[in-house]
């Protein structure tokens, strides 16, 4: 088999063979394909797209490139949940607790964040002593007590995902549903959940930048886990508005903690409807009966008293009162009136950054206590003199720029923009 | 400027500014531009085109990546003609002597044969001494003089093609016209001609298997040539019959004598359309007067004088009937009745390559006496037992399986094929 042949058969519209795209990625893995075959190959794909079968074969070759978990001890019950990426995304530190407080089971793998996307493991990170390195039996043993742990990534998962991945983004071939769709399903299948729920962002700062585009990107991703025999479900969401009102990690932490308080709102809506659907995938329940047990959760302290039990299974201070609170606590104020009609989520989360609660290079050290606290949020009216946000960090000399970033994120206008809904539509 | 906005621009369907165009071509031949991105944009390139204006701009940026020649010395009487490939093709070997004995002065470098194609090079290296390296000054005085010579490639024309042809080879990205012409065009226009007469050949083993598509690339190469400020025609021409009756190297040059000396022919026909048509463009003659006075030139012997003369002057010897001969001759005879209803030239070429006329690699030695003479040719009726061509070949141990090649290369029919016109066109 020659690498140019499969690269000028997708060119010409044609459809590789499971045979074929299994040469590609172990080839492109073990380094006997270079990366300007790849790249030829992407923009193909590109142009001439994969079908669902392509796909998830595509899918299955990424997975099997590297090491994949084994959740298999737990039968049935393990899940997971995927975000395609977000500002101020806390929906795992509430969505957790809450499924496994109803007999779920998440054993997940998270990152950290990088540049204006925060990560799970840093916002964990934020209780004094919490471990995100656990044996392979600690791990075990706690997702079977509480049916929760969060570890960083480890292993070798994936590796011609990380290989594409960084190629495409330099080849300018990211924004291919297939190619996306591989990418991120290949790293959940490898993380072993049986039940999986997606969280699909549509919007001005996602990937997929309306309802349409989020809708055909969901579609692909529940095809492909049908495919490879798992249990997948997706929400596609509006993300032209930040999740909540607190970014930044023991800020989003204490926002978490709120709403598996009972605090109402948008917050809860996503966290409680995502929830929902993996115990619905899990359990085999009726999407009814899946949001009735989950509102009971959170209402009667079921689903906070876990997350009090997962923290301190970790090595965590479970007291949230003594999570790391900022020294430097500044108000944004408005110096006009008028409707705010959008938020840019992305320049929010890199003024979240500026002011310490993100890192630009990988190894950098970041502020638990830094971030931002919206008062004002897209769909507002606004006067003069109002505080907009409170900006949170250590360092007053980062306040004047992250001022600057956080006011260019925003949109204004002399009328309510029309209502946006929060879920779009839930593919299954 | 970054490389992946140019990639997405192209992507996208958007047309590169002079500027961008140059930066890409510039960035890949110094190397800041690496093979993947450059193929990723080659093969946006595929699927999108470029218009005239960009093809012009690429080609003009490809010749000045290195050297160029420069033959302003000859002002608008210095010539070139250039062949999109072809097996059998000896055109350079009789037009060259046509021209210059009608004051045209061709100053032209050219390549080895690799594979199943020849290279004029390895055919003048036939005549005992001849040398294909001259100093500036002698390859100056002898065009001067006699009108005609020919040496190697040297110094470091259009680096920048040489990368991305070879790029291109192994990433489906070849058959793109702008890619085509301008990869041509650069090296047409490095060596310096101010008027070219490019031979399209179409046909099933050509890049361009129609008339339609020969029509396109020969249109696209006119166009750069005019914009790069060159007299250039193209004539499209059929090449689903190997020119001529001989392949290889000494047998193509015996052939192209007998032309000179008047032999009548497809070839000396295609030779005297193009000979006439880079008269018409560097003397501005009519297309009636040059055709007349290629024939005189043809029929007085001229011409041929005017080829002992350049053999001589570079040193071979100009008997032509001490040009080398194969030992081993052996007819192919038919073992059927049929009409011959096509040829495929590459495989014939390669089964001339297999008798030892050509080379795999680029420093095989090659035998000068070998090759095929076809007794029988396309468009011919055949007889059980006729002779359909003679192998030449000093080893007699390689004649069956070039002769199982050569069968290969046959299709036979009942009945006639329709007559297929030798000139399709000249776009001028």
């Amino acid at each position: 088999m020659r690498t140019v042949d499969l690269i000028e058969k997708k060119r010409n519209g044609g459809v590789l063979s499971d045979e074929e795209i299994r040469f590609l990625i172990g080839g492109y893995t073990d380094g006997s394909i270079p990366d300007y075959q790849m790249a030829a190959w992407a923009m193909a794909v590109w142009f001439r797209g994969m079908d669902d079968h392509e796909t998830a074969v595509l899918t299955d070759a990424m997975m099997r490139s590297g090491d994949t978990v084994d959740l298999s001890c737990f039968g049935n019950l393990s899940v997971d949940k995927h975000s395609t990426g977000g500002v101020g995304d806390k929906t795992t530190l509430i969505v957790a607790p809450i499924v496994a407080s109803l007999g779920g089971k998440m054993a997940k793998m998270s990152g950290r964040g990088l540049g204006h996307t925060g990560g799970t493991v840093d916002k964990l990170e934020s209780f004094a002593g919490f471990r995100t390195t656990l044996t392979a039996e600690e791990f075990r043993t706690q997702v079977e007590d509480i049916g929760v742990a969060v570890i960083g990534q480890s292993g070798n998962l994936t590796p011609a995902d990380k290989k594409l991945y960084a190629l495409r983004d330099v080849t300018a071939t990211i924004d291919s549903v297939p190619l996306i769709a591989a990418s991120i399903m290949s790293k959940k299948l490898a993380a072993g959940a049986h039940s999986i729920v997606l969280d699909v962002k549509c919007g001005s700062g996602a990937f997929m930048k309306t309802e349409a585009d989020g809708r055909v990107l969901a579609e692909k991703m529940v095809a492909i886990g049908k495919a490879c025999g798992r249990n997948v479900a997706a929400l596609i969401t509006n993300m032209d508005i930040p999740l909540g009102h607190n970014v930044g990690n023991a800020l989003e932490v204490l926002e978490a903690v709120e709403v598996l308080k009972g605090k109402p709102g948008d917050l809860r809506e996503i966290c409680a409807a995502l929830a929902a659907n993996l115990l619905s995938l899990c359990h085999g329940w009726s999407p009814e009966e899946a949001h009735r047990r989950v509102l009971e959760a959170l209402d009667s302290g079921k689903a906070l008293a876990t997350m009090e039990a997962w923290i301190a299974a970790q090595g965590g201070d479970p007291d949230f009162s003594r999570l790391p609170r900022a020294s430097v606590v500044v108000p944004v104020l408005a110096d006009r009136d008028g409707w705010l009609i959008h938020m840019d989520a992305a320049q929010v989360g890199v003024s979240s950054s500026m002011l310490g609660a993100g890192r630009m290079k990988k190894d950098d050290p970041i502020d638990y206590s830094a971030g931002i606290v919206l008062e004002k949020k897209t769909g507002n009216l606004v006067r003069r003199g109002d505080v907009l946000a409170w900006l949170h960090t250590s360092d007053e000399a980062l306040v004047s720029d992250a001022e600057a970033r956080f006011l260019s994120a925003l949109t204004w206008g002399d009328a309510a923009p029309a209502p946006q809904p929060l879920i779009y539509d839930i593919v299954r």
